[in-house]
């Protein structure tokens, strides 16, 4: 098959390997009918993980169909259309069984394309399928479902409930890239009185301002002033890091009221500065978090219900052998105005449009 | 009356200041029977926090019999032996209505001794008497009860149920001074199935020891090994700041489990460095905070019914005119081996031994 | 002035009475600008209550404009228009400081028109005003806040707070009368997959499907069959009684799912059967309540923020000397249709909208 | 093999049955070493449980050692000494995957010795093996182990944990026989203030009584007067039913206070009056619930530990080949005064003394 195979830093190619085949008896092979592309794995590709090694098949977000599978996997069989969830879980360790997949000790967590071959490929085999596959109902398309993979169960998990949005709340969400959106929409399920979004971009913010931020604010121009003014001087209930550098999540910490919480959701490559002698007296809570999936199936339902607005998110579609092509134009978001760029067959995005 | 007033940083005398009044309908005037120093008063003197205006009585726990009150309190009268909680709360405002005593905005929260004359005197106003006073029952002697007024209820709910420590627990408590001798003794209220001590002082690891810590490690000699090898590599499931210093923080970052909880109640003057590269992805839930107050009437409960250890934590008695001395002796704690003092006529410290 | 004063079971007048004067140093005299009239107070006049004495004004809910405070009144003033809440809150005691209000030991809780005269008259006196009022903006118009002084919390706190209901849920609400309606207003503030309602009258289970619920049933129908459908059998995740007799809960009892929740709000006369033979293994819970008001701050702010359906609550309007022909349509609301009846001066209720 | 096969009512029979097999890829097969019986137990042996079927080996606790594994059994193996949890769970459904193994849709639940063969033999298939063991340290002794089958968890989570006893909470435990005392054994690891036991039979009274309860009461004797009077007129925190008759769990419902928990654990096969009218306005909470056993590996290495009294809810032990013997001993508890009676091997028992 053709496969999306990381190389060395700075290069990778869509190139022929040998096909995925079951190794456990809980494997399930996936044919995969839409891919996408994660912040992540531009930082793969720069190097940035080093636990990637050369010759990995990159990916961990896709929707397919069920090929094969071992022989103790009883939740899906062959012809089944299934979600590609981010997170493996055993099911066993003392992690899966509070729910917290991502933190798995029993051989899963984030495996996909770090650890083990991915799904930015024709075919992906898929370790502890039970636990990581998801069926999905004819009413959801392929390329809104795709994004239930990775970055709806993050935003909302990562984002949403660990910070602990509640109605009537205040919410500022620092980033409005894909995450950061997803968490505005997700948010907006507890009925916030104000989402606040922050960004330097204003193209991200006139996205943030669709999906229903009701304040916008270009990072560059005190949003800390807007904060304070829109909150009496008290700071937001919640407040949701969606950048990963130390200067946005500096500006959560001055943003976030007494007694509020600031989930951590961005990708961190270098330490910040945690201003204790401003903050020990403030009953805050600081949350980080991988995404555990829990959130997933109830997501799917939102989703078949029209709850979500997948749509909006996705803004560049390919064929799955664009691959270079796309993460070209995901890696060079700030000219391409990109957001999530999906890759598959068309036939496949539209089946429920279609069906 | 006398009192012990600050001056300027450095200079504070037991001298004669005038008898305070009541102001407001909600005032209390209270004899002071038992008072003690707290870190934070070490602060003050140093001159580390600006607010307080010279010719500010400090202290801001104590121990007395109400003499006289305002119009509208109903809940203490003169002749009440009670406790002087280190929080007032107005009761009225948002943070007060939910139990948030600490942030009130309605004139409250740490006044004492702070913003308005505390209680290193012989007698002492206390605004919001019915929500700041609690009767105290004659089976508490005023020597224990006086660790109720700041440093039990710090260490419970701002270590251990922010820690949110639960039974099987493993507990790392960070800093074995008073508060954080008095986190272990309310950590074991919830059964934790180790507490791990780190400190540098000896004396003060004994003092751990004595007091149900299981293991102990002198923060100079590799802490983390120790949590590492009795947790089986993953780390403590909550760890609690009881220092205030970036080194001690970080050291807690470092030994929390993926999913676990640090509990920060040191007071801190500087900024940590925040390893967000190695926290981002491990589910780590921080939390900060001033005391509240809102358990106090539980750990009083618990006092009498002889659950709390608190004479283990006073190391020295002095006469209330003797405040220089006693501030000497706690502010030389590495030398004297200080834990808590506490001032008072011998006759209030032993009420309720004789009574 | 005049009040509608309780004389016997089925005897109430709108009579002369004496003008209320502040007797606490913490109440507020309060000048009736819009006032409702609840279910208990038809109970009251059945004699359904036997607390009620002769003689006593009745009336939990208002909107009004002070006119005199007690000397320790800090958060209101003369000229202030505010809500006057059904709850009194001392604010001291044990249950008060944790925000149960409903509960309080101290002289609170539910004393308007119960215990003390209350607020179907033209002035009212209202004990411990700090907790008990609050400040109205000016963007909120009284015939819409009055809801907030009982409805809206009792069925946001009691029905979907303790139901805990949760973005995804099946909700199913029992009882399509004003509580059930506020109830289906305020569930939706989670953003629930479904919301399903249930009811008798064709007309209350149209308001129902105006406000939101998106399937509905008539209680004499089969609903079990219809949650057992729409839930794969399973039952709701969240049950809300809002009737307040047996058959009711024990429907509510049957169509709850594995693991869910049975939040009563209803006011109960008679005991119901539990069939702990069918529940003991189910992992259900049951609450029950009276409203604590601790969410009318928030739900002030939905109102302010239009996020609250009010306006599709009320039916009737009456000037406040119609008290008795008021009762009489609220007493009927089978033949009338009513929901909420309420009576003020008309240039009161619309102040906001010309304001 | 030989096994204790259900005949019909009031018939069962130690007899040869065949060896059990694999089935399914995550079956065990367990060598029972200790076994107990459960009140459960002389439930189905009565007719009492029309879902077992004539021929089915009854029991659902035990431990003992794995003798073969099916192919995706992954965390166990031959050899290993396990607890066979009374719950299995099929690690991949809804419930499952909120760690509600006890309402599992996908072939689990309370399966053994119910709906296929379970432990009161010499041999039993254990389903979904590595979610149903727990492999047991040689520092816990088997006799000790098999309460942790069923009772530990079942009176800690459904008791203990639903009822959420808190540290300085008084907790009233209505019925004393083995659920009811591991109740009281687990409350302690809450530091309740005061655990008040209460039953008919003084033998088990005493037991309650060493296991730490501090005030007693006969059933008969006016248990309500003295929970009264030992809580100021309020009711208990907590009220953990473990009888499973209409009249304990009414004298339940008066017990609570305001604001409390009432936590069922009994099993009932009668309805019970829910008293509504008295308890619709105060705040109550009830719960029911089968055990999911999320809890044993932390009651695992607390056992470890010796922080559970195990050993004092044992009084009978047994030959495995006497199980007739012991049905008769345990279904005669009020004659015999029998707990938990263990059948097994001496040599067993013990592994963990000798060991």
């Amino acid at each position: 098959m053709k496969a999306w195979v990381f190389q060395e830093p700075g290069q990778a190619h869509w190139q022929e390997v040998p096909d995925p085949q079951v190794r456990d008896s809980g494997d399930a092979i996936v044919r995969v009918d839409a891919v996408t592309i994660c912040g992540t794995d531009l930082h793969i590709l720069k190097g940035d993980v080093p636990d990637v090694r050369p010759g990995t098949v990159l990916g961990h977000e896709a929707v397919g169909e069920v090929v094969e599978t071992g022989t103790s996997v009883t939740t899906v069989r062959p012809g089944d259309r299934v979600l590609i969830s981010c997170i493996s879980g055993c099911g066993r360790c003392r992690f899966c069984r509070e729910g917290a997949y991502g933190q798995c000790l029993g051989g899963g967590g984030w495996v996909l394309g770090h650890l083990i071959d991915g799904t930015q490929a024709e075919y992906v085999r898929v370790p502890f399928a039970d636990v990581s596959l998801h069926p999905l109902p004819a009413s959801v398309n392929s390329q809104d479902a795709v994004l239930l993979a990775d970055i709806f169960p993050t935003a909302y998990e990562v984002g949403v409930l660990n910070g602990r949005v509640r109605p009537g709340d205040c919410v500022a969400v620092v980033g409005t890239g894909p995450i950061g959106l997803a968490a505005i929409a997700t948010a907006r399920l507890y009925s916030p009185d104000r989402i606040i979004a922050i960004d330097l971009a204003e193209a991200r913010l006139d996205a943030a301002k669709r999906l229903g931020a009701e304040a916008v604010a270009n990072g560059a121009e005190q949003p800390e002033r807007l904060v304070h003014d829109l909150t009496e001087g008290l700071g937001a209930d919640v407040v949701i890091e969606a950048v990963g550098v130390p200067e946005s999540f500096e500006l959560c910490t001055r943003i976030v009221r007494p007694g509020g919480h600031l989930a951590n959701v961005g990708v961190h490559g270098t330490p910040a500065t945690l201003h204790l002698e401003d903050l020990w007296n403030r009953n805050v809570t600081i949350t980080t978090g991988l995404v555990d999936t829990y959130s997933t199936p109830t997501l799917l339902r939102m989703m078949a219900a029209g709850r979500l607005p997948a749509a909006s998110l996705v803004t560049h579609s390919f064929e799955l052998h664009d691959m270079a092509e796309a993460y070209d134009v995901f890696g060079r978001a700030a000219d391409t105005a990109a957001l999530k760029v999906v890759l598959g067959a068309p036939q496949h995005m539209t089946v429920a449009l279609t069906g």
